[in-house]
């Protein structure tokens, strides 16, 4: 940490700081400046920050972090890359690349065991499928609930896939943990640390979606939040952040993939249908998140893209996925991995 | 919801999406246009969700909305202004400007008791303070939990004050009821659906913070969650969205408070302290805020900002608080406002 | 400029960065830290430009910018505000509010010469109107140019205002110069410097518009260009920054009012009318302009919003201006100021 | 365009708007809902611009365009790609992926000529350097001008490529198309209207780079700015947008690769070294590029980075570049295309 003091502070309150990140534990170092003084606070950065209130001290002009907030998610503490078992033979993280596919909403067995066989012939490794919807409209399809995750648990049984689904309340981690192998938190319950924390406990391997609004500090120190709590299985998931362009549902931040990979030793995945939010684009953006060093792809899979209750402008039919596996090939090869 | 064709699409693509339309319920009128046909649904807008998925289909360009989709927190449902009793004498949504004060963290029972004495003194009308606490590190302090909400009530109690105090997790709600007078629902929460209906249900009023990245139109569907739920009791907080600009630590956006007085019966008020992040910038955005039709304010007060265990460079000494709660006084009058 | 190097770099890449700094011309002094070092470099801030490119050294975690970048611009340079006269008894900066109003666009002389008289009865100080239209579309009405110039300035001298028009190429400062007693720089250029060096070295006072995605430390870079180039005169204004919402056409940033005020000691004047989009919000985006310790504001004014060749929606008419005058009195009083 | 009246609206209103429309020289087409009505004004788009003033009348709640306002660059006038030759051999938009290398600034002869002969063994295809530098500070280097053009062109004669730079100023417009092949309009001129007017009269092709806060419509119509005056060579360049993140220095949109291929018929490179603002992601950026359908890439290399007089942190050495351009191949070949 940095203290930065307001040029001509008068010597007393550089003292005063000096005193404060001593009696804080830190060990305080200045350096004197031609226009100002900025000091260092040396020491273990875990509980650092108490120092940012160091910047309601008179003389002060602001407070700068030096390092990194998050340990166990860093690649200081863990250099190699973490491999993450799903099933059998499916893992995230290697030299495979993971594909995941499925519909938005599990609206019927039928939807979901056609949609299992159809991604599993295309190449497909896990099946996704939401029973607990998290949707901007109370007036919305809000999911199966229950009935959907035992669907979703048989349609991957018969392709022989393990499945994935959405969490939202910490009471239903227990729930969804008898019938997913794979727990996924939303974007909107990124920051949502109660069912960080709950989740972070269960022996589930985690697949953990990037807010909107997450930077991707934050992003980090929200796996860091499940693996404080003992797990060891974090999947991260570029989705697309908000910005003003409105041309796609999010700007999907494909520069997140290198940034992660140097941070962290977990696996990166992205999802390209969420992050831009038009099925015509997520061939050539599924392409580019392989080309970038992600780990991983989550597609949307519809039979009937325009029939779906949720999501349908982003789906793809079986057909056009089936196209995208075949496209992705040579750039799967092209970045050293297979599929 | 207006369906917008491609320019020259074939015949057959408008009839389609016609069929579609019909088979959903609604009834279509299409507008033929010189370069391209544009179609409109009409029909109750509850369930139009689903609409948004003909954009799928082939020669459509794409699906518009038209409609609102809140309905009871709407002025249309409820033209005059909700005014939402916090206690006896104490209310919001009405002529009298609220105004809430406290420490970002419930940290001791004498930091609260002296807080609590210290604002009453100055005019505040609610006493705030968390006693859970969402973080963006878990090795940051989380709250002190129930006894934060003990010391809270106690505090409270002693000054004659309501409190207000945040929670988290849905299990948690009846727990936090039972100590105090308002629940609040904080700002990465705010699409936490599950917590949402869990504490629409409750008895108590809700002090709903928009997120960072929360439209106004999200907002109000959050606020619609609650609604829908059976409370009738929710006050809208404008707190900061996140924007490039990093002088501030949020962008606090007063445009929100016309906008939402134009939208919706609900009461707005304005957190001047997490939207800025600074405490020399608090007295004149509360200024602004009164001025450009808050109904009310939450201000991060603290009788040593430099100790605080959050949110301390945000936060008003007593002294400056009460130097604000002088300041407000004439901009409260000119908005024909009492304190 | 601190420089912070990796954790566990070798020792003889701090001494690398070390002898660069020193190759530079700066003092560099070391803080040895637990994981890892970080490196202050001491000297004048003009060329420290250069040191951003150490990052490119092997073991350079990244380098953190301490000093602000503007000089001329600062507090720390000349502490007192800086009030600049526009005409006899017309000025900003001091305890005067300043109000400056008029069309978007200069349509007829007509239109000018009632707005002109209408706008000075209810008490505005400047008469604005563009004449050069930086437009999105080159098919929009790009102004009457020269002729527009003229109608301009004498519709200002009948009704004894001075006026306001926006300049976009640097070939055009001299001729609005002949014509205008300010010369407006448009959100759009804020970053052109070509034109700001230019103006720089009119002897008009300027008024340069935030752009939308300017930071504000960029906006003063952008005031420094023109004082650098000898202007003394520089209005900074507020019109609104590009933002995920979209129920306003910009998003207000009130907060840089306070956030200019605390940096520089140019005058600070807001443009609601931008800054929302929407007549409807102009009222109380005014008053909380004036509430947050803005020297002025700029409003637009059309004899029929709904015939303006360019933004209509954001205009107020005659009637809905007086209004506005009206309205805002209490809250210039309750500001310490008059108008 | 489509105008929404407000719920309950009285009929007198409608009326009003529809003779509005037709008095503009539209065809009304109304739309009676079940809660408001809706108006569809039919015509010839190009002067619609004047339709959105309605929004002021009584009675109407938003005026929602319909039709894209660009249409020289549009795929609906212009269905075919179009290829750009920029010297023998070199062209870009057809199957062969472009790649402009060189540093940010012209600094020296020898610079200039060294990193010529580097990237052309390397494989790139044209030279750039910037002899005027639009710089957020005045004190910062701003560019050798004409000198750093006649160094350009040298190195650019020598090593057998064309080369680009930019042009800041439309007084430096013929200038500048004396020394180079191509006029570069950078960032933060991409809304400097009297510059496009200048430079779509120019013979030369243009590149246009994208600006940190312009929607993809916005780009589309500075492009089109360039089209009308005349020019028929205007090529894209994404180069990051502006967003809340700020791991990386800009938010590289690679979506916008897609869509703008979707909508013109304009050739679009990426420039990946302002996009991420370091050195370390320009290679996996790069391939991510190529991967979404870039027609080429603009990458900056310098020889010795720590030494650049302006971005250094993002610049590659000779030996990176070298390495970059093998990297690249395998997915050039995915992608359908050769280099």
């Amino acid at each position: 940490m940095i203290v930065v003091m307001k040029p001509g502070a008068p010597r007393k309150d550089t003292r005063t700081v000096i005193g404060k990140i001593r009696e804080l534990g830190y060990t305080p170092h200045t350096i004197y400046g031609k226009t100002r003084n900025v000091i260092g606070a040396i020491g273990d950065e875990r509980g650092k920050f108490v120092l940012h209130s160091l910047e309601s001290l008179p003389g002060v002009e602001r407070v700068v972090p030096i390092l990194k907030p998050y340990k166990l998610a860093s690649r200081e503490v863990k250099p190699e890359p973490t491999e993450i078992r799903l099933a059998p033979g499916v893992s995230v993280g290697g030299k495979k690349l993971l594909v995941i596919a499925g519909p938005c909403s599990v609206e019927s067995e039928q939807q979901m065991v056609e949609t299992a066989n159809a991604v599993k012939a295309a190449g497909a490794h896990v099946l996704r499928g939401g029973a607990f919807k998290p949707r901007t409209s109370p007036y919305a399809f809000q999911g199966l609930e229950e009935r959907g995750l035992k669907i979703l648990r048989k349609a991957g049984d018969r392709a022989g896939m393990p499945v994935v689904t959405e969490v939202m309340n910490p009471m239903d981690v227990d729930l969804v943990a008898r019938y997913s192998d794979i727990l996924q938190v939303g974007a909107r319950n990124v920051q949502n640390f109660s069912l960080l924390k709950r989740i972070g406990k269960s022996k589930r391997p985690i697949l953990l979606k990037r807010g909107m609004m997450t930077t991707i500090t934050e992003f980090l120190m929200s796996a860091e939040y499940c693996l404080s709590e003992g797990s060891r299985q974090v999947i991260l998931c570029e989705r697309g952040i908000r910005t003003f362009e409105d041309a796609t549902r999010n700007t999907l931040d494909l520069s997140a993939v290198p940034v992660l990979k140097e941070r962290t030793h977990l696996p990166i995945i992205v999802d390209p249908s969420h992050g831009t939010g038009h099925s015509q684009y997520v061939k050539p953006m599924s392409c580019a998140s392989v080309a970038a060093g992600a780990d991983g792809l989550m597609i949307e899979v519809h039979p009937t893209p325009e029939k779906a209750l949720s999501d349908g402008p982003q789906s793809l039919t079986f057909e056009k996925f089936a196209e995208l596996m075949a496209v992705l090939k040579p750039f799967v090869a092209a970045a050293g991995r297979t599929i």
